[in-house]
Protein backbone atom coordinates (compact mmCIF):
# COMPACT_ATOMS: atom_id res chain seq x y z
CA UNK A 1 0.00 0.00 0.00
CA UNK A 2 1.16 3.60 -0.78
CA UNK A 3 1.62 5.69 2.15
CA UNK A 4 0.54 8.87 -0.18
CA UNK A 5 -3.63 9.92 0.14
CA UNK A 6 -4.07 9.79 -4.06
CA UNK A 7 -7.97 9.44 -3.84
CA UNK A 8 -8.62 13.28 -4.10
CA UNK A 9 -7.34 13.75 -7.65
CA UNK A 10 -9.19 10.69 -8.99
CA UNK A 11 -11.50 11.83 -11.45
CA UNK A 12 -8.70 10.88 -14.32
CA UNK A 13 -8.52 7.35 -13.04
CA UNK A 14 -12.63 6.79 -13.10
CA UNK A 15 -12.16 7.28 -16.87
CA UNK A 16 -9.85 4.34 -17.21
CA UNK A 17 -11.53 1.18 -18.12
CA UNK A 18 -9.77 -1.29 -15.77
CA UNK A 19 -9.77 -4.78 -16.13
CA UNK A 20 -11.83 -7.49 -13.96
CA UNK A 21 -8.75 -7.77 -11.99
CA UNK A 22 -8.39 -3.85 -11.42
CA UNK A 23 -5.65 -3.74 -13.72
CA UNK A 24 -4.36 -2.24 -17.24
CA UNK A 25 -1.29 -2.59 -19.59
CA UNK A 26 1.23 -0.05 -19.15
CA UNK A 27 3.45 0.49 -22.05
CA UNK A 28 7.00 2.04 -21.33
CA UNK A 29 8.45 3.75 -23.90
CA UNK A 30 11.79 5.92 -24.09
CA UNK A 31 11.34 9.22 -24.97
CA UNK A 32 15.16 9.41 -26.62
CA UNK A 33 15.06 6.13 -28.81
CA UNK A 34 11.52 5.84 -29.43
CA UNK A 35 11.88 2.08 -27.90
CA UNK A 36 9.32 0.06 -26.50
CA UNK A 37 10.85 -0.39 -23.23
CA UNK A 38 8.62 -3.27 -21.67
CA UNK A 39 5.02 -3.65 -20.88
CA UNK A 40 3.52 -4.28 -17.11
CA UNK A 41 0.60 -3.83 -15.37
CA UNK A 42 -0.78 -0.74 -12.54
CA UNK A 43 -3.83 -1.07 -10.61
CA UNK A 44 -5.37 2.89 -9.57
CA UNK A 45 -2.79 3.38 -6.33
CA UNK A 46 -0.01 2.54 -8.95
CA UNK A 47 -0.99 4.67 -11.80
CA UNK A 48 -2.07 7.79 -9.63
CA UNK A 49 1.54 7.51 -7.95
CA UNK A 50 3.15 7.46 -11.20
CA UNK A 51 0.99 10.90 -12.06
CA UNK A 52 1.62 12.48 -8.96
CA UNK A 53 5.50 11.73 -8.41
CA UNK A 54 6.61 11.57 -11.87
CA UNK A 55 8.38 8.04 -11.23
CA UNK A 56 6.73 4.94 -13.34
CA UNK A 57 5.36 2.91 -10.41
CA UNK A 58 3.41 -0.92 -11.24
CA UNK A 59 1.77 -3.48 -10.11
CA UNK A 60 3.70 -6.73 -9.52
CA UNK A 61 1.23 -9.70 -10.63
CA UNK A 62 3.46 -12.28 -9.63
CA UNK A 63 4.30 -10.42 -6.08
CA UNK A 64 1.12 -9.04 -5.73
CA UNK A 65 2.60 -5.60 -4.50
CA UNK A 66 3.24 -2.14 -5.49
CA UNK A 67 6.44 -2.10 -7.53
CA UNK A 68 8.53 1.52 -7.99
CA UNK A 69 10.32 -0.13 -11.29
CA UNK A 70 14.19 0.13 -10.28
CA UNK A 71 13.21 0.24 -6.44
CA UNK A 72 16.10 -2.01 -6.41
CA UNK A 73 18.24 -2.16 -9.26
CA UNK A 74 18.52 1.92 -9.47
CA UNK A 75 16.82 2.13 -12.97
CA UNK A 76 13.85 4.34 -12.24
CA UNK A 77 11.81 5.85 -15.10
CA UNK A 78 10.82 9.12 -15.11
CA UNK A 79 8.17 9.89 -16.88
CA UNK A 80 7.34 12.70 -19.01
CA UNK A 81 3.75 12.01 -20.26
CA UNK A 82 0.94 9.85 -19.89
CA UNK A 83 -1.38 8.70 -22.48
CA UNK A 84 -4.73 6.76 -22.62
CA UNK A 85 -5.72 4.81 -25.86
CA UNK A 86 -9.50 5.24 -27.45
CA UNK A 87 -10.79 2.63 -25.42
CA UNK A 88 -9.17 3.68 -22.18
CA UNK A 89 -7.74 0.35 -21.40
CA UNK A 90 -4.07 0.48 -21.57
CA UNK A 91 -2.22 3.33 -20.76
CA UNK A 92 1.62 4.46 -22.45
CA UNK A 93 4.24 6.26 -20.77
CA UNK A 94 7.05 8.12 -22.33
CA UNK A 95 9.90 7.97 -19.77
CA UNK A 96 13.71 8.54 -19.35
CA UNK A 97 15.13 5.49 -18.50
CA UNK A 98 17.53 6.16 -15.97
CA UNK A 99 20.72 4.14 -16.62
CA UNK A 100 19.56 2.92 -20.06
CA UNK A 101 18.41 -0.13 -19.03
CA UNK A 102 14.89 -1.44 -18.40
CA UNK A 103 15.11 -5.06 -18.53
CA UNK A 104 15.92 -7.40 -15.26
CA UNK A 105 18.25 -9.18 -18.08
CA UNK A 106 20.62 -6.12 -18.22
CA UNK A 107 19.37 -5.16 -21.60
CA UNK A 108 17.58 -1.68 -23.05
CA UNK A 109 14.47 -3.72 -23.62
CA UNK A 110 12.42 -6.46 -22.17
CA UNK A 111 11.24 -6.85 -26.15
CA UNK A 112 15.00 -8.52 -27.16
CA UNK A 113 13.55 -12.01 -28.41
CA UNK A 114 12.77 -11.73 -32.29
CA UNK A 115 11.13 -14.31 -34.20
CA UNK A 116 13.01 -15.93 -37.00
CA UNK A 117 12.47 -18.77 -38.90
CA UNK A 118 9.85 -20.15 -36.74
CA UNK A 119 12.53 -19.39 -33.76
CA UNK A 120 12.63 -16.75 -31.21
CA UNK A 121 16.25 -15.22 -31.39
CA UNK A 122 18.12 -12.95 -28.76
CA UNK A 123 18.92 -10.09 -30.81
CA UNK A 124 19.75 -7.32 -28.16
CA UNK A 125 23.06 -7.54 -26.27
CA UNK A 126 23.20 -7.64 -22.33
CA UNK A 127 24.78 -4.12 -21.37
CA UNK A 128 25.48 -5.12 -18.06
CA UNK A 129 25.69 -7.95 -15.74
CA UNK A 130 22.13 -8.63 -13.76
CA UNK A 131 24.53 -9.99 -10.75
CA UNK A 132 26.26 -6.70 -11.26
CA UNK A 133 22.51 -5.03 -11.18
CA UNK A 134 21.34 -6.50 -8.65
CA UNK A 135 24.11 -7.04 -6.31
CA UNK A 136 22.56 -4.93 -3.04
CA UNK A 137 19.00 -6.25 -3.96
CA UNK A 138 17.57 -8.58 -1.75
CA UNK A 139 15.61 -9.95 -4.36
CA UNK A 140 15.73 -8.93 -7.82
CA UNK A 141 12.86 -7.67 -9.82
CA UNK A 142 11.68 -9.00 -13.38
CA UNK A 143 10.39 -6.41 -15.20
CA UNK A 144 6.53 -7.32 -16.31
CA UNK A 145 6.02 -9.77 -13.87
CA UNK B 1 -12.08 -19.77 -37.04
CA UNK B 2 -9.35 -19.74 -39.76
CA UNK B 3 -8.98 -21.41 -42.70
CA UNK B 4 -5.33 -22.10 -43.00
CA UNK B 5 -3.77 -24.83 -40.54
CA UNK B 6 -0.87 -23.30 -38.61
CA UNK B 7 -0.36 -26.09 -36.16
CA UNK B 8 2.71 -27.77 -37.43
CA UNK B 9 5.19 -24.65 -37.07
CA UNK B 10 3.98 -24.03 -33.01
CA UNK B 11 6.73 -24.37 -31.57
CA UNK B 12 7.01 -20.91 -31.22
CA UNK B 13 4.07 -20.33 -29.83
CA UNK B 14 4.40 -22.91 -27.35
CA UNK B 15 6.96 -20.83 -25.48
CA UNK B 16 4.80 -17.80 -25.11
CA UNK B 17 3.03 -17.36 -21.89
CA UNK B 18 -0.81 -17.32 -22.69
CA UNK B 19 -2.98 -15.62 -20.14
CA UNK B 20 -5.56 -17.80 -18.63
CA UNK B 21 -7.75 -16.57 -21.24
CA UNK B 22 -5.88 -17.82 -23.68
CA UNK B 23 -4.43 -14.15 -24.71
CA UNK B 24 -1.21 -12.05 -24.53
CA UNK B 25 -1.33 -8.05 -25.36
CA UNK B 26 0.04 -7.31 -28.61
CA UNK B 27 1.40 -3.89 -29.08
CA UNK B 28 2.30 -2.19 -32.76
CA UNK B 29 4.71 0.03 -33.12
CA UNK B 30 5.26 1.93 -36.33
CA UNK B 31 7.88 1.23 -38.08
CA UNK B 32 8.34 4.83 -39.55
CA UNK B 33 7.49 7.07 -36.91
CA UNK B 34 8.31 4.75 -33.95
CA UNK B 35 4.59 5.68 -32.42
CA UNK B 36 3.05 3.44 -30.16
CA UNK B 37 -0.08 2.85 -32.75
CA UNK B 38 -2.29 0.48 -30.86
CA UNK B 39 -2.22 -2.31 -28.43
CA UNK B 40 -4.43 -5.28 -28.55
CA UNK B 41 -4.28 -9.16 -28.42
CA UNK B 42 -4.13 -11.93 -29.83
CA UNK B 43 -4.51 -15.81 -29.02
CA UNK B 44 -2.61 -18.46 -30.74
CA UNK B 45 -4.12 -18.89 -34.35
CA UNK B 46 -4.56 -14.89 -34.22
CA UNK B 47 -0.39 -14.52 -34.15
CA UNK B 48 0.61 -17.77 -36.12
CA UNK B 49 -1.82 -15.77 -38.72
CA UNK B 50 0.38 -12.89 -38.28
CA UNK B 51 3.33 -14.80 -38.16
CA UNK B 52 2.27 -16.61 -41.54
CA UNK B 53 0.65 -13.70 -43.68
CA UNK B 54 2.69 -10.99 -42.71
CA UNK B 55 -0.45 -8.91 -42.01
CA UNK B 56 -1.71 -8.29 -37.93
CA UNK B 57 -3.92 -10.56 -36.88
CA UNK B 58 -5.93 -10.29 -33.59
CA UNK B 59 -8.25 -11.37 -31.71
CA UNK B 60 -11.36 -9.17 -30.55
CA UNK B 61 -12.56 -9.67 -26.86
CA UNK B 62 -15.70 -7.40 -27.27
CA UNK B 63 -16.69 -9.43 -30.36
CA UNK B 64 -15.35 -13.21 -29.64
CA UNK B 65 -13.80 -13.41 -33.01
CA UNK B 66 -10.43 -13.04 -35.23
CA UNK B 67 -10.14 -9.43 -36.17
CA UNK B 68 -7.80 -8.75 -38.87
CA UNK B 69 -6.93 -5.01 -38.71
CA UNK B 70 -8.07 -2.97 -41.37
CA UNK B 71 -10.62 -5.70 -42.43
CA UNK B 72 -13.61 -3.08 -42.78
CA UNK B 73 -11.24 0.21 -43.15
CA UNK B 74 -8.65 -1.25 -45.24
CA UNK B 75 -5.65 0.04 -42.87
CA UNK B 76 -4.48 -3.29 -42.77
CA UNK B 77 -0.84 -3.20 -40.76
CA UNK B 78 1.90 -5.07 -42.63
CA UNK B 79 4.34 -6.60 -40.11
CA UNK B 80 7.85 -6.27 -40.50
CA UNK B 81 8.96 -8.00 -37.45
CA UNK B 82 7.47 -9.49 -34.02
CA UNK B 83 9.21 -9.37 -30.85
CA UNK B 84 8.35 -11.06 -27.30
CA UNK B 85 9.48 -9.92 -24.06
CA UNK B 86 11.95 -11.18 -21.11
CA UNK B 87 8.39 -13.24 -19.63
CA UNK B 88 7.05 -13.86 -22.92
CA UNK B 89 3.69 -12.72 -21.95
CA UNK B 90 4.01 -9.45 -24.53
CA UNK B 91 4.41 -9.24 -28.30
CA UNK B 92 5.86 -5.83 -30.15
CA UNK B 93 4.87 -6.01 -33.44
CA UNK B 94 6.95 -3.43 -36.02
CA UNK B 95 4.72 -2.64 -38.31
CA UNK B 96 4.09 -0.74 -41.50
CA UNK B 97 0.28 1.17 -41.04
CA UNK B 98 -1.30 1.18 -44.65
CA UNK B 99 -3.21 4.94 -44.32
CA UNK B 100 -0.88 6.02 -41.90
CA UNK B 101 -4.22 5.41 -39.41
CA UNK B 102 -4.54 3.14 -36.84
CA UNK B 103 -7.08 4.26 -34.60
CA UNK B 104 -10.97 3.61 -35.55
CA UNK B 105 -11.30 7.48 -34.75
CA UNK B 106 -9.47 8.43 -37.55
CA UNK B 107 -6.58 9.30 -36.13
CA UNK B 108 -2.78 7.85 -36.39
CA UNK B 109 -2.56 5.92 -33.12
CA UNK B 110 -5.18 4.70 -30.55
CA UNK B 111 -3.03 7.09 -28.03
CA UNK B 112 -4.48 10.32 -28.61
CA UNK B 113 -5.34 11.50 -24.91
CA UNK B 114 -2.86 12.90 -22.55
CA UNK B 115 -3.05 13.73 -19.00
CA UNK B 116 -2.58 17.19 -18.58
CA UNK B 117 -3.58 18.67 -14.88
CA UNK B 118 -5.83 15.63 -13.83
CA UNK B 119 -7.34 15.89 -17.04
CA UNK B 120 -7.48 13.33 -20.59
CA UNK B 121 -7.29 15.57 -23.22
CA UNK B 122 -7.09 14.99 -26.85
CA UNK B 123 -4.26 16.10 -28.36
CA UNK B 124 -3.68 14.26 -31.88
CA UNK B 125 -5.94 15.75 -34.83
CA UNK B 126 -8.23 13.49 -36.58
CA UNK B 127 -6.41 12.64 -40.11
CA UNK B 128 -9.49 11.44 -41.47
CA UNK B 129 -13.81 10.92 -40.93
CA UNK B 130 -14.18 7.92 -39.33
CA UNK B 131 -18.00 8.15 -41.25
CA UNK B 132 -15.60 8.32 -44.56
CA UNK B 133 -13.52 5.16 -43.26
CA UNK B 134 -16.10 2.84 -42.58
CA UNK B 135 -18.92 4.32 -45.04
CA UNK B 136 -19.05 0.70 -46.80
CA UNK B 137 -18.22 -0.77 -43.32
CA UNK B 138 -20.62 -3.30 -41.80
CA UNK B 139 -19.66 -2.43 -38.41
CA UNK B 140 -17.10 0.01 -37.85
CA UNK B 141 -14.08 -2.26 -35.77
CA UNK B 142 -13.41 -0.56 -32.62
CA UNK B 143 -9.48 -0.98 -32.49
CA UNK B 144 -8.02 -2.56 -29.15
CA UNK B 145 -11.04 -3.75 -29.18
Amino acid sequence: MSTVDFKGQAGWLEQIHWGADGLVPVIAQDAASGRVLMCAWANRDALAETAATGTAVYWSRSRSRRWMKGEESGHLQHVREIRLDCDADVVLLDIEQEGGIACHTGRESCFFKVLRDGVWVDVDPVLKDPAEIYAHATKPERTGA
